[in-house]
């Protein structure tokens, strides 16, 4: 979305704006042939449909799965082909470690060397947990650096992140890890001719050497490899680009994270999916914006299992009426990417959205896939979104006279 | 829309386009549940739906409602974000001048000053039309600037446009007026570091200076304010383009001068909606393509008059066969922009689209917001209509081999 359109045109009122982000939402038929969402059974769903605009929205491109890291950008109106967030950020805000600007982060693997140098596991035999945990402490302890901090956080297993301090670090560089065992890692170069790259290529050499020396006596985690290196992103905020005091509601640390990054409020959420609902009705009056996130449905998708996707969906069906009685001028329901059950993993398929107000054009009487594909706003890229519901809450002076 | 592309591709035939323009059409739905587009009693158009594309046009940005002027650029083929008509530049046209390529317009508000300097009301009491035109004459009259010219025509009440004539002119500064009754009027600024903005500043400046001394007697409207200033837009032309010898037809000043920009003839109208469809009779062996406005939708949409804005659509389907009659080998009818009874003002959402000609994929019978969200077209840009207009006119070579 134009970004510098929505600047120059959004004001600030005290109309309330909800985006209900059903993680992993679209879906494809399963044996029945309906898809998760349209064999849930969700009465307040399908009402509202009954008096909402409706469309498929495509997060990224045509065939292309995202990730939840543009998934996200895309829904709060950020291109995610001109942001990119890195791996290794994801996973540094995954384990809520809290990003400055200066910050580098990249994912690291522990993984086993042979005497010859060259990696012979590149999980270092799926380490368990607690001893990662004992090495990464290690590592805190012992690794010094010229000139540059560097903390190390663990994720789950034999992986953890690495975040660099320091002046003047870029992003900018490529993986040591090789991909294939046989081979010896690579050594981190920069991807440009700039010299922020350089220096931190030589940053992040001189820390594998330094990890090296450390875990020269763990195997199987004997070394580490490094990818995903990534800059903290200048995201544009919330409130400087839409002029939106923002909320954001997740339990997860990665959707608190890319909430941050926008600039949200993260709001301290209750238990589960009827927690993060009462933590929206608590902080009601004190915001303008609020992002909630609700995990399960991915989480059943990615299983492949259609039926708790479903029942996830009915969960918040459940909760509908509640948040509807909070009286938000615009409401979206959508997901950030589809994760169908029978694919098991996040896919390109457009996204069912609907969108609440008391300006809508209805189109069909229950919310799935299929009322979407029909619905008058049609497919649409995921980053209009924002100025959709911008638009709905009337929060947008007219373009021009 | 690539308007190079349409350079490249366009050529001249015989062949007519009509592009009928039903101001504000889009809408959404009142009481009883259709919108006023549903709710006409409109056969002829029915009819043509039947055998036409459908869509829904948008015409600037998801959740963006545009004002005339960028909702006709769009529907001109020019990138309404690209191409920026100022409020100064839409005033001048609205009343009729004859902008000048070297032409510097901006509006001006008649408003009071009290004894210390500082705004008492911003629409010096909405003085009479009468009263305001008399102070205009005197304007026109006494005010005198040191290398440049300036026109000023009354609108209506206290609003009236002033027009520079001079080499060199820039329309990037910034308003005079405060916005805020309390506060004294601002010095014009240029906000670019652009020699030409530096001096159309100080001309600005100079000739409220000299306003001032005129209007001295004049209380209430003892000064004036001023904004919205802007250059006569180079928009490319429509012969240029498209190799179109383009016509309009339009009653209302604006509308002329939008057209007159794109590089449109402006034809002499007949009295009322029958009376443009006269006039487009009488003219159509000399153009190949024709802009024709109505305007009265748009007015009862401001007005919220649903069922008025339903008669004005059933005034131009009573005239519609003798359109059809005329042979049109591209007819698109659309409007700018939504003008819905229920919001009273322009609105965001997608606007209904119908176009016929022999080459068309209908996909319903009737002409409404909710079967052209199902049609063929589905929801595009507004941009894009000069594109399919040109193609099923048969008036674009292939592209590539």
């Amino acid at each position: 979305m134009d970004l510098s359109l929505m600047r120059e045109l959004s004001v600030s009122t005290n109309s309330k704006i909800v985006l209900l982000v059903l993680d992993g939402l679209g879906g494809l038929p399963n044996e029945g042939g309906e898809t998760e969402l349209e064999a849930a059974n969700s009465p307040h769903l399908d009402s509202l449909a009954a008096k909402s605009d409706l469309g498929l929205s495509r997060p990224v491109a045509a065939g292309v799965s995202p990730g939840s890291g543009p998934g996200h950008l895309a829904l709060f109106g950020y291109d995610p082909l001109e942001y990119r967030v890195g791996r290794g950020v994801l996973s540094a805000l995954g384990v809520g470690f809290e990003l400055g600007e200066n910050d580098l982060a990249a994912r690291i693997n522990f993984a086993t060397k042979d005497e010859s140098g060259k990696i012979s596991d590149r999980r270092a035999g799926r380490i368990a947990s607690s001893d990662a945990a004992k090495l990464v402490n290690l590592l805190n302890e012992e690794v010094e650096l010229d000139g540059a901090k560097v903390s190390i956080v663990h994720e789950k297993e034999h992986r953890a992140v690495a975040v660099f301090h320091a002046g003047g670090l870029s992003g900018d560089l490529s993986d040591s890890d090789p991909q294939r065992t046989g081979l010896e890692p690579l050594p981190v170069e920069p991807t440009t001719a700039d010299g922020a790259a350089r220096e931190s290529a030589s940053l992040a050499n001189a820390f594998i050497k330094e990890a090296n020396r450390v875990l020269e006596d763990s195997h199987p985690a004997n070394t580490i490899l490094l990818r995903g290196f990534g800059m903290h992103p200048a995201l544009p905020r919330f409130d400087e680009v839409y002029k939106l005091r923002a909320a954001a509601i997740a339990g997860y640390p990665m959707y608190k994270g890319l909430a941050r990054l926008a600039g949200m409020q993260v709001l301290k959420e209750g238990e589960g999916i009827a927690g993060e609902f009462e933590t929206l009705k608590e902080n009601w009056d004190s915001y303008d914006f609020f992002f909630i996130h609700v995990k399960a449905t991915d989480a059943a998708g990615e299983d492949g299992d259609a039926r708790r996707k479903s029942a996830a969906i009915e969960e918040v069906d459940a909760l509908l009426p509640g948040l509807l009685d909070l009286g938000p001028a615009a409401l979206a329901i959508t997901g950030d990417h589809a994760t169908p059950a029978k694919m098991k993993s996040h896919s390109w398929h457009g996204v069912p959205f609907l969108l609440f107000s008391e300006y809508t054009l209805p189109t069909a009487s229950s919310f799935g896939e299929r009322t979407c594909a029909g619905g008058s706003l049609g497919v649409f890229a995921a980053e209009e979104i924002m100025g959709l519901l911008m638009g709905h809450a009337l929060k947008l002076n007219r373009y021009g006279a």
